[in-house]
């Protein structure tokens, strides 16, 4: 199995890119890794020699994170992440990760490794936070903004099959992303995939309503983009301004700085569970071959895990099975 | 001027309402009150004689809070909720307002009172919770669920002249909800408004993402249904979920229990800035009169509060206003 690495992309690269990469090919000597990227950047960034299963894959250039995702995929055609995604296009490698530009992936994706037969929109694929720590998929959290109920159904089979095929679920509960728990609930596109959903042979357990999300009322939670988006962010929103509203509050008087010593330990933890960046790679399922993004503040852990959820995601033949479904009948 | 008060909806009804309209009445003493409902329960509940300017009209039926809306509607013609929409309809009323199932208080608007000719459809615009404490007018929040970009445009038309007129606010800053801030961004609905709203002549600013609501970036935030009701769970969802377990670690011990104690009255005021239902009474604009929303577990305080504004609204000729805009060309 061959997994590709942008070593290019993300705010450490690509030191702690490149430190990941060599960690993950320790901890699983049967893999091989493809170091994308500038080969005298990378060289520069070893802290130590390359394992035998590691190799470098040279590309000139680097889609920044402030670039036109689609410009910069049709332009830079040696960045470091078109090069991770032709390897993957051309079966050289059986996965892509990369912390870098997110539009940019998606259209790497998209435009250079192309669509699994059948699928008519990809979907990012997220795990979101909940409160008992174990996360719960959303799709599509932002590869698309309009969904039509074909669609969603689609988002609905790819996110169930990975919950089996990569993190071991059974009959995986699915649930639509609506505005009250009645079947007759929501807008147009909602009301007709909740029909489709029902008589889809999946696991299907109804509407679930946003204020919800963090009891983790299912395992795959199907959404259009724009409406995923706008749950995240405001729930970004709220616990940004809640726990800095708290911050400014401990910080009145000598009490509150007493207060503030007690409790501070136990906050954190609150913190880091609400936190949406500590849930692992987002696969932008759909796409044929895996295609894993990992957040852009990834650290050599964060790239040594998403690795390891590639590796897993391959060995469950993610994307075999997804094909399989949908083009069933 | 004529204000009807659906006495019977609400958590505290009929008593609490009756005792809003009398305090209102006592304190405008230039409007008229019709206080509708089932005659015997409301002076049943009268603390007090009722002051010359309030009068009952009975109503034998009451919409409940578990009605299925266009069904109770249609057929409770002699609900307290229908009979003050009839009296709208019939300009015996210059406003309505009720604390009962918005459901119901919807179609009342809809069906009894009947649409602004131009409106296509008419929206629920509350006033969401703002850091600052002033509020930030949002519409639509859940009075139809699909919005085409045409209707989006009359929302922020009814939005401005409704901060112009009721809350005196100068050339009110409009903006859309979306996904990022870039005019590009959003889904065919978002972006093709954002082309009209450009060219109306409002005080459009352009796009807010949901994580930025609490900020009050604009003064009137332009949405569809569906996605103004999955923003504002989520921030009740992500609010409710911190508060608690903030509770719960505030529990754990002695020292936790002695932080508490320190740190409750200075979070109690966070907590009600962030309370929705602090904010008065949502307008159902693109409705014929004046119908005014307000919160289930309104106490005669709310009320009150509430008849004041409905009374500046009457006389700020809101649907005057809003009608002359509207079939402007």
């Amino acid at each position: 199995m061959r997994i590709a690495i942008d070593a290019m992309g993300g705010d450490y690269a690509p030191k702690e890119i490149v430190a990941g990469a060599i960690a993950a090919a320790k901890e699983h000597g049967d893999i091989q890794i493809l170091l994308v990227g500038h080969e005298e950047q990378i060289k520069a960034n070893l802290a130590e020699a390359l394992p035998g299963n590691v190799s470098i894959v040279h590309a000139a250039e680097v889609i920044e994170s402030e670039d036109e995702p689609v410009r910069a995929v049709r332009r830079k055609k040696d960045s470091s992440m078109v090069v991770a995604g032709r390897l993957v296009k051309d079966k050289q490698a059986d996965a892509m990760l990369s912390a870098g530009n997110t539009g940019a992936l998606m259209t790497t994706g998209l435009l250079i490794v192309g669509r699994i037969p059948g699928i008519e929109r990809p979907a990012l694929a997220p795990l979101l936070p909940s409160l008992d720590g174990t996360g719960m998929l959303a799709l599509d959290l932002g590869a698309n903004m309009d969904a039509t109920p074909e669609q969603l159904l689609q988002y609905a089979v790819m996110g169930s099959i990975y919950r089996e095929r990569v993190q071991g679920m059974k009959a995986p509960r699915i649930a639509l992303l609506n505005v009250g728990t009645e079947e007759m609930k929501g807008n147009e596109a909602t009301k007709a995939a909740y029909e489709l959903l029902k008589g889809s042979g999946l696991n299907f357990i109804g509407n679930v309503e946003s204020k919800h999300v963090l009891e983790r009322p299912c395992d795959v939670l199907v959404c259009d983009g724009f409406s995923g988006n706008i749950m995240l962010k405001s729930y970004e929103g709220a616990a940004s301004v809640i726990f800095n509203e708290v911050k400014k509050a401990f910080k009145l008087n000598i009490l509150t700085k007493l207060a503030a010593a007690i409790m501070l330990p136990h906050l954190k933890g609150l913190k880091k569970t609400l936190d949406p960046n500590e849930f692992g790679g987002a696969p932008l399922l759909g796409i044929n071959g895996l295609v894993l993004k990992i957040h852009g503040s990834s650290d050599a852990r964060a790239v040594q895990a998403a690795v390891k959820q590639a590796k897993t995601a391959v060995s469950g033949k993610l994307i075999e099975s997804i094909t399989a479904e949908i083009n069933k009948e």
